[in-house]
């Protein structure tokens, strides 16, 4: 029989977690984070049980390295090169087996190693649904990205490939594609990778950072895709009160992605996606293009009411697929 | 009808939620703490529906409260006199009502005056039981509190009575008490508003800094009663590796408290108690008796093997009640 954690019991199970954390925070129940002279990045994300993950598709170390990255990811495309910690407050009901629970935690170690940071505090309690709350910090650097920085002439900038993660998920669930193609063994490799361990886009900012075309220019919007290419670049668009146009031929598909345009709205809508959606002067665009491979411009800004549009004027809706409807 | 979350919709209910932030957070994901040449702590607690809170027993305001006072007092046991800020992620069923989510931040808004504090970030999503993950900050001020600072010969300091809000909770569910007494209306009322409306010991901070008998004496050992007046003086002895005697003649009793000794086990079990457990040098514990009120030397430390005894040598032994029993 697995051990269970109601086996271990409350302060044993606190014990083992002590040996993923920051060895000098083991004495207390507050962590200590050191005087910065700069400013302190901190963002919040919680992954409900059924909601945010399913043991059906992703293990618990898939779920440990995803639970990281969406927090990094939020700090990183905030503008972030250095994520210094999290806390990490777990819910679990009593019969989770503790090599779950270890396997979440060495997944979180992996995520870590790859996007920075360690694990300084938190917080374990019973409840009838696993539950993360995760809360990462961050150095904040210069330029700190903004969704209210974007001003009309920039180029809109993805940093890779979107609707991976929506297709990974889909297949995962063996669920009905937007049109019956047949897919290649690399493209479903890449896509489930990108929904079960996805990447925060740290490669993409140092690109960023080493393409601004003159030191003083430290005027950049951008936000990740988490919740979707339409809705990131939406979002500019409205703390930015200004219209985005993109261009239907310059979609940010991975080669392999399938011609047929039904497949457009896993690609606009899907969401998970962690890259970062960028809006930059023409210049500093086309700077980062030379830098980073997958990089693309997919549109450019302009003055009016806060849309999206197609390039033929016509508007693109935000389309809510049912796996984010969360209320 | 009452207008639910649901109703309502997640943008919108991100949107409302706004009004209850620090101005300057609301156009993205991550907050900002600003630059400080002072140490930040940091900590993280759930408060789960039905394992921490009960809306049989409180209401939301009751509920918004606690979960800012239940972190704010592992700030200030730590030694932090400012609190800074705090981020909110809540996880809610679709269909609660709003009212009950404004009231929620309303009396999380009413601990933040009296503790300090401002909610600069946060997340919210769905899911199918009420959680309350909160990560608050604050300075960290000299002398930082730690359970590994006792020394033998010091005195064990509480900052206030024990077991009122195990009374409380016992009185608004119509538990059997530990025997059958008549209690005073006054202390009825004590018991009930301490459990739900506990008090952070900021007062008892403030007057422990006040007391030092010189500037240059910082070491003192101290944690909140959180787990219990008990599990409390049990954790300073096992950080600091030394033996505690509390005195069976000065417990921290309300005044009114029943004469019967089986009421001493929700005295030094009950929980939930947030008063300051201390261990500090003799005049020290002597000069803050004469600045707080409610304070009282409860026992002293002495070497040997981390127990807490009675002053007639028998072990006190930490006695789990089921409430606390989360595994």
């Amino acid at each position: 029989m697995p051990i269970t954690i109601r086996d271990i019991g409350e302060i044993e199970l606190i014990n083992r977690l002590k040996r993923f954390m920051r060895s000098d925070q083991i004495n207390d129940d507050v962590a200590e984070i050191k005087a910065l002279n700069k400013n302190l990045l901190v963002n919040t994300d919680l992954l409900v049980e059924e909601i945010h993950f399913s043991e059906k598709i992703s293990n618990a170390q898939d779920i440990g390295w995803k639970s990281i990255a969406v927090n990094a990811s939020d700090l990183i495309c905030s503008g972030s090169e250095n994520i210094t910690s999290f806390t990490v407050g777990l819910v679990l009901p009593p019969n989770t087996h503790w090599e779950w629970v270890e396997n979440l935690y060495i997944g979180m170690h992996k995520a870590m190693k790859v996007f920075g940071g360690e694990i300084i505090g938190g917080d374990c309690t019973a409840g009838d649904i696993k539950m993360i709350a995760i809360t990462a910090f961050g150095e904040m650097n210069q330029p700190r990205l903004h969704r209210g920085n974007a001003l009309p002439g920039d180029y809109i900038v993805s940093t890779g490939f979107h609707g991976l993660s929506r297709l990974g998920l889909a297949l995962l669930t063996s669920e009905k594609l937007p049109s019956e193609v047949k897919l290649s063994p690399s493209l479903i490799s890449r896509a489930i990778k990108a929904h079960k361990r996805p990447q925060a886009a740290i490669e993409a900012l140092r690109a960023l950072n080493a393409s601004r075309p003159d030191s003083t220019m430290l005027r950049a919007a951008g936000t990740d895709s988490s919740d979707g290419l339409l809705q990131s670049v939406k979002g500019i668009c409205e703390s930015s009160n200004c219209q985005a146009v993109l261009l239907k031929d310059a979609l940010p598909k991975d080669p392999e992605w399938p011609k047929d345009l039904n497949w457009n709205k896993w690609l606009l809508n899907g969401g998970e996606d962690y890259q970062m959606i960028l809006s930059l002067p023409q210049n500093w665009a086309k700077a980062l293009l030379k830098k980073l491979k997958s990089a693309r411009i997919i549109g450019f800004i302009k003055k009016g009411r806060p849309v999206v549009l197609w390039d033929n004027s016509e508007e693109i809706k935000v389309e809510k697929l049912s796996l984010f409807q969360h209320f």
